[in-house]
């Protein structure tokens, strides 16, 4: 937690914030913090500061708060992941935050199992706790838009045109296409496949809708990973 | 599993393997295998190649084997990464395999906690294992070079010199440095610092021995990401 991340419901009034949850616990623990400190903060939403550590106890901590900085700027890029399995689906929320991407759209695929679609973590409440744990490793204050698109066919066909247009539209996607561009200039639509990759039906559709496939190399890298690399590649 | 790993003591003929380990169990229970199917796979330290599956029972499997193609290639880097927490270590060695680094070097800082040198995840056959699943994952069967350096002075003034002689050097961190160079065609020594970053001293010490802080934005991510972020961009 490299940044302290205040929600609305914390404030007790406009400079003024107290903290009994799982934040009390990592300034114990994590940043055994005391009376007095200083920690980077920001506003869910909003600006980042600073945070002064009035009273810290076992059951709650107060602290007075300023905030002065924007968080940093966000990806030009609208991200498409065919859904991962519920484990890498956390820590790929995570990265996503991390990483400043700020709408993500959770795709069907012929090869996301049926049960991926079951599992708790895509409950509102679980994504949100997942893009916060990124917004507070990066340092960052604004959620990622999070778009669950059960359908592959009518979202590809009817929104993703749209959703594409003016964009840069890609697909990663192992085979005998160009190499992802580097430091592009333009806003990005990517679309990340799930493991075992797109099948052909689901490439041509999504050229279809104007997004062509580009290869990061023969090594076949898990969606986290390959997330992070395309990311870092194209901007 | 991407690809079948072989080792010289599954071999019971120059084209015949016996499995009775976790790669049965996943034939099983991933690949849903039967006899007759076809499989990629790789010995440790050689080629790669096709089984097929003679018999899969309960308790072994039995493939013939045949190797053709030759490993990807690896990236001409050694990567110098402060250790990492136990869990994330894991993790690290995975995706050190997965992206084709020849070399790591885990060392010491200031900010690695001792408790982590502790760690029975830092065992030859706990890397090891780490490694073996980022090349299955890959598709890859040479294992990196993992070099251990518990002291870093001694490591960063007499031996970094020699290792990073002729490559481009460089030190991954925050700060006001020149952004981290993309698609460079020569040889690189990287270094990543722990959770937290590098102490000056450490910086000073790392650029007397040639290698040159940069960075990757504002946006602090977590080790694993932040080595994929920087492998993506150099190559």
């Amino acid at each position: 937690m490299n940044l302290l991340l205040l929600d609305d419901a914390d404030f007790v009034a406009a400079d003024r914030v107290l903290l009994r949850d799982r934040r009390l616990t990592h300034l114990h623990e994590v940043h055994r913090a005391e009376s007095g400190d200083s920690l980077r903060v920001g506003r869910l939403g909003g600006l980042m500061g600073e945070g002064r550590l009035l009273n810290l106890s076992r059951d709650e901590a107060e602290l007075q708060v300023s905030f002065t900085q924007a968080p940093p700027a966000k990806l030009p890029l609208t991200l498409l992941l065919a859904l991962p399995r519920p484990k890498m689906l956390r820590r790929v929320l995570q990265t996503v935050a991390a990483m400043g991407v700020p709408r993500l759209v959770l795709l069907n695929s012929y090869r996301v199992e049926k049960s991926f679609w079951q599992t708790p973590f895509l409950e509102p409440a679980a994504i949100r706790e997942q893009l916060v744990l990124g917004l507070e490793q990066a340092r960052d204050t604004v959620l990622p838009e999070v778009i669950i698109e059960k359908r592959f066919k009518p979202f590809v066909e009817d929104r993703l045109p749209a959703l594409a247009a003016g964009s840069l539209g890609l697909v990663g996607h192992p085979g005998p296409w160009p190499a992802c561009p580097r430091a592009v200039e333009q806003a990005v639509t990517l679309a990340i496949g799930p493991e075992g990759g797109w099948i052909p039906y689901e490439v041509e559709k999504l050229r279809e809708a104007g997004l062509a496939p580009v290869q990061l190399g023969e090594r076949i890298l898990r969606v986290e990973t390959a997330v992070t690399a395309l990311l870092a590649r194209l901007f």
